[in-house]
């Protein structure tokens, strides 16, 4: 069995070559350049350990783990665009760098790339893997709208809060371990269970990442602290502060949405702490995640093979003991 | 057999229902409408053709036909948000109708909903097809970002605008009567001739297109006459005129493409007429025509059941005999 890092490594010295043709130099090096500036690539080696679960890695996980992480890249070389990003990692966005036609063809021709990859995936496997990639593909598509129609929303509840963040983030890697358990022979009861452990363990990072945008320490969360504040970004916090707030409360998160005033990250944070909303969040994190592992504990397989998967949610979820 | 205008009409009917879910409808709605506005389906209805040729045409070749008119439309919409066209078929483009953010997305779903019908195809068939649709995919984003590199170039040679043009529009025809080949079981040496056919009456089809353009009846052409001169576009015929006009009437076409005067139309056309351009262009088409039809001819089935290409390509091409 291989840890997450371990698998993390193999697949980075995997994406050092390119996956792309030469020429026309003008589409393929933006396409190139996005896949070279890194990220942890969680999903595809979440899919190589779903796939290890069951079995010793083969070489169709590794096609479908080249997939996945293709598919993530062209959703954010396309996310970027839609939300005018500047940045991404710390580098510039395609469209930055490159200009919007050619990031547009770049993440189009990014994801009938990763197309040519699940093509490789020997024939008995494939017709219910591509339906599957399918299926996530519709709805993370579905999530990024959902995500664009609440920015003009006035009232966003909990549910559709979750319903939105569920297709647009956590889908991905719930169907990512699904995809490697696939391809490892797995019944369809451990590829279920498997799947609902990647769904609300990537819920729980969510919160997670909510709640570090506020309360987090700005040394260690890398971002801008407070920068959804700013940006009146319906996250988990903000949607349980005006849910729970009083109507004064209401009232002044409200005016300081509408009015941007300098003080404005302190004040809500005030407002956040006096509605107890960061010990909710840990909570709520807490809840996702003992979901998750309950769906890992139900997975038909000997416990000592899951223990990586059991690591990973230790190394993606701080808990607050 | 059917003739082309019979499964025009059958492949009509059946993108009169639905091809996406209800909801969201701030994304499904702007899909539906470009599916709505029409177009004459000519991609695939010479899929069922290319399926007829060797078999009844069966419930795959329909999966694969409606997979092919959801990536064209995918592409229709993404271009035109890279062309800025504020207009498709006399109706408002999906970006100019819902902005540009769902328009992408819209387009992004398009796609993942073609691969959705080709994974209904049954396994035997389904790599093979796969592959090929990836192929295709690859190459109509090339075309679409060589056509705007081109924009940005001084010198475009005719060999560099027949690969692009080839990419752009003529692969996906190509590939429409491959499909439907495969799916009707036929051998390897017939798929290769059906593709060529479809190449070249593409690329023939396209000559005709840049030349109505310039010298088309402005009542029957149904768009503005000299449209392609305005926009300094490189078209099949400009390029022929800039390699054959002499020294000083290729410096007067580039005064007239920098200066845009009012009566640049009529001044190009008239060098065109000096240099003959409209001789040569209709020779081209000619000739791509007739290799077309020497493919079909080398097909191996009855030259009966041929008979709907052969009116098809009557149809697309209008001889001037």
């Amino acid at each position: 069995m291989h840890s997450f890092q371990e698998l993390s490594e193999k697949i980075n010295t995997h994406f050092n070559t390119r996956h792309f043709p030469e020429t026309p130099a003008t589409l393929y090096e933006p396409a190139e350049y996005i896949l070279q500036i890194g990220g942890k690539r969680i999903r595809p080696a979440i899919c190589l350990m779903g796939n290890e679960l069951f079995d010793e890695i083969g070489a169709d996980a590794y096609h479908m783990a080249t997939a996945i992480e293709l598919f993530h890249n062209f959703s954010l070389i396309h996310d970027d665009i839609m939300d005018k990003a500047p940045l991404r990692r710390g580098m510039e966005t395609v469209h930055t760098k490159y200009g919007e036609s050619t990031a547009l063809l770049a993440g189009d021709v990014m994801l009938v790339r990763a197309y040519d990859y699940i093509s490789k995936i020997k024939p008995d496997h494939l017709p219910k893997v591509l339906q599957l990639f399918n299926k996530v593909g519709r709805e993370v598509c579905e999530g990024q709208q959902l995500d664009m129609d609440f920015e003009q929303k006035e009232t966003v509840s909990l549910d559709e809060y979750v319903h939105m963040i569920t297709l647009k983030t956590s889908v991905l890697l719930a169907a990512s371990l699904q995809f490697g358990a696939i391809l490892g022979g797995a019944a369809g009861d451990s590829q279920h269970h498997l799947y609902e452990f990647g769904k609300n363990l990537g819920i729980a990072f969510q919160v997670q990442d909510d709640y570090l945008d506020a309360f987090g320490d700005p040394e260690k969360f890398g971002k801008q602290v407070g920068g959804d504040i700013i940006a009146n970004k319906k996250t988990f916090l903000m949607i349980y502060a005006l849910e729970t707030a009083s109507a004064e409360q209401r009232k002044e998160l409200k005016r300081l949405m509408q009015e941007n005033p300098a003080d404005k990250v302190t004040k809500v944070l005030q407002i956040f702490k006096d509605c107890k909303v960061d010990a909710w969040a840990n909570e709520l994190k807490e809840k996702y995640l003992q979901t998750a592992l309950q769906h890992l504990e139900d997975t038909a397989v000997q416990s000592v093979r899951k223990k990586p998967l059991t690591e990973l949610a230790a190394y993606l979820i701080q808990r607050e003991k």
